[in-house]
């Protein structure tokens, strides 16, 4: 008699046909019964917006062979996941995973990232939630290269439980297999983007902007997820979506108000 | 001779046209120098989202009289703060003020809040920042109820400094200002939306979907910001955007990784 194979939620931010799902809905396979329900085009950056003032569409298709059930929904990330829990779905999942994101989401990365607000919506849900990323933003990224990390971490997630209200932030370096030295848990480093507007002028003659920025890491810590992403290992933050900064509030009752 | 005024950069979500910013305007140019970047159109539930694939448009204008400078922006609140802070402004501003928003950014509100990412964007630039919400969605919301909380709030903030690396989320009880019992420093409530679909068939013959739900707040604690709110008084939540649950660390050490 085997036991009830558990129900994996699977959605990421670079919409559904991106290779980094497609190989995250490959592993997800062998450890439970999977449906998938991700974004129709891509949507990163989107942090953690839902759809309120306009409608949500959702179909659903076959992307790819495999046993998964596969919808794809006209959302963000998040709205993925609240249609999946409380509409498509018959039982809550034992799982979400998001991801395999093409391009980073650790340290600051975390507060824009769409994958990251996928998994952070299931947490919320009560339904423990990991967001998978690699340190590469190339469409046809190597994901082979950390598909036994991502099965390890999964399984070792649901054989010891995510602990309550928080959720995994995994980010893996842009190297081969065996160059990966390990796996760490970290704390989100302090760093973040010195933004830069490149000003431009269109055919029209209006003004426009393109976003552009560098990341600056001024976080010497050797706990960091940037620290262990620099040195070869893949990093786990546990994220809160608790914000309360409970260490300023004894200082702010020392306010007059 | 007087002290330098404050450079005060004000923003929010529901656009620049909105009764709640005007508001918040004619406070900050009682306190200091107002130069307003605000979204061009209502930008709700946008959450940390971003413009990294888009343009961006920015004009200056002028929406009412006032000492005020006024940008309008195509983009989100945070891409908003990203523009004043890197390429309209000549100097960092002391202080960012975002809202006033017509709707609640209590408890869990403040992870799918525009308005608060709008200042936790300042705050991840290092500029000491405040959010500020009314319980009232309406457009002709009273905001004069709250006017002196917002001016005592601000004065309080420039005075004292906020602690680094935290932003301030403050929410104001739809009450007469009479009526409202005070101010409290509070934690964020754990309490989070049941959502629930509306499924409907468009003319076309087409299934889609409306997002609603119900707030269901199960946190009987007395030192969150639903209960302050619930029993008249304006919350205050430090929030920050350093999201490791660093009290897990430890067990997830434990795993086999």
């Amino acid at each position: 008699m085997t036991k009830k194979r558990p129900l994996i939620l699977v959605t990421n931010d670079d919409g559904i046909t991106a290779p980094g799902i497609r190989t995250l809905i490959e592993i997800m396979n062998e450890i439970g019964e999977v449906v998938v329900v991700a974004p129709d085009s891509p949507q990163s950056a989107m942090g953690h917006a839902i759809t309120i003032n306009s409608t949500l569409h959702c179909e659903q298709i076959k992307v790819a062979d495999g046993p998964q059930i596969e919808y794809s929904c006209s959302g963000t990330p998040a709205d993925c996941v609240k249609l999946a829990v409380n509409e498509l779905l018959d039982r809550t999942p034992d799982l979400c995973v998001s991801g395999i994101n093409h391009g980073s989401n650790s340290s600051i990365n975390v507060i824009y990232s769409g994958t990251m607000s996928a998994a952070m919506e299931a947490g919320i849900e009560g339904i423990p939630a990991i967001g998978f990323s690699l340190l590469d933003f190339n469409w046809n990224a190597d994901f082979s290269q950390i598909k036994s990390f991502v099965k390890q971490i999964t399984i070792e997630a649901l054989t010891n439980g995510i602990p309550k209200d928080v959720v995994l932030n995994v980010n893996f370096p842009k190297l081969k297999e065996n160059e990966i030295k390990g796996i760490k848990i970290c704390r989100q480093a302090k760093a973040n983007w010195v933004e830069k507007f490149d000003k431009r002028t269109n055919p029209m003659g209006r003004e426009y902007y393109w976003l552009t920025g560098t990341f600056v890491n001024e976080d010497k810590g050797e706990d960091t997820d940037e620290w262990a992403l620099n040195e070869g290992y893949v990093s786990i933050v546990p994220t809160q979506f608790d914000l309360t900064a409970h260490h300023s509030i004894q200082q702010l009752n020392t306010w007059n108000l």
